[in-house]
């Protein structure tokens, strides 16, 4: 099978950063086109061709026949990535521990993300100081969930010693939480794997920094 | 492998008819045991020890030896499910068709359900109309987004022929979105998945009112 992929993001969101990274564990050769969420090129004739939601991250796969094909949603491209190239794995063990993960994963992906992002802020209120209270509510208390909930599997990472999505999830979501003033003094397990995950190379080659225009 | 389960749920909870709907598809033994979100159940010292988040549904798995495990996040049960009980699918077809079904889940689980749930609407806003104003407009924009996109995947169901993971979030979204006013006029390939869904017996043996206590 001979595939091309590009990965359409933007170097500060924190979904696209989950995804470089997977990518960069994986050493799945991909090209990265950014996608300037400032400019408003997400809801460009381009950008919603290839995703009618106008959103980033975008995974084109280009096959050697055929149209390419879209895909949007990082935990779906995590997932796929999983499958077709398994090595390292991002959900690790037992039916019972990636469903451990998953859960880790979805109180970032579907408890946080969704209530702090940009659009929904946005809409919350005009007043920025009010767009940062509701924010940090929502990043205080998912946080709080996943401090409770991953001492029962951390290890160096969130489920044992290795990276998992569950990392890819929260790492993100904690440098994202900075912007909001939420220090992580309060959840030490957290803390731990924060510092842990951002001496890794992988992490540190698909982090922000890398791709800032 | 002997295995007892026990679903702790809410007879209205979106999220919990997922995961029934699941369980019926597969034929999976499993006790279901109410949790009261109106008398404040979830907060009990007793769901707190299955779950510290207070959130239902909860899937407590009983094994032979050792102690009781308890699963959270309704996506994760599910392909928790998919795994150990592979018949039928939920998630068939090959690695791109999977990643669209899960793209389209998560239209519902991360883009929708976290925005218009109870406790972020009263968070939003004490005043009831506010309130169902906020959770409209989500509903409205995630509809939207997934009725463009099932568009490329429909048959009877989202994704082809079948009952898929995608559908077990759509449809209750859908039965849900009532109670806020959203008609589901404006989205007729919606439309037409709902009511061939509506029709099969797991969906009704799964349905809200069957567990209306």
């Amino acid at each position: 099978m001979t595939m091309k992929l590009k990965l359409y993001h933007y170097w500060r969101s924190s979904s696209s950063w989950r995804v470089r990274w997977a990518f960069q564990l994986k050493k799945i050769d991909c090209e990265f086109l950014a996608v300037d969420l400032l400019k408003g090129e997400q809801k460009s004739k381009a950008h919603l061709a290839r995703n009618p939601l106008g959103k980033v991250p975008v995974l084109e796969i280009v096959n050697e026949k055929g149209a390419p094909k879209f895909l949007s949603d990082s935990i779906a491209m995590i997932e796929w990535a999983e499958e077709l190239f398994p090595d390292p794995k991002l959900l690790p063990g037992d039916a019972f521990q990636r469903a451990r993960i998953r859960q880790l994963s979805a109180i970032i992906h579907s408890g946080i993300q969704p209530l702090q992002n940009l659009g929904v802020n946005q809409f919350y209120s005009k007043d920025p100081a009010q767009q940062k209270e509701w924010a940090r509510h929502w990043i205080l208390e998912g946080l709080q969930s996943y401090e409770t909930l991953v001492k029962e599997t951390v290890g160096k990472f969130s489920v044992g010693d290795s990276v998992t999505m569950a990392d890819l999830c929260l790492i993100p979501q904690c440098y994202n939480a900075k912007r909001f003033d939420v220090s992580l003094e309060d959840f030490p397990t957290i803390a731990r794997i924060f510092e842990n995950a951002m001496q890794t190379p992988e992490c540190q080659a698909s982090a922000p920094e890398k791709f800032q225009p």
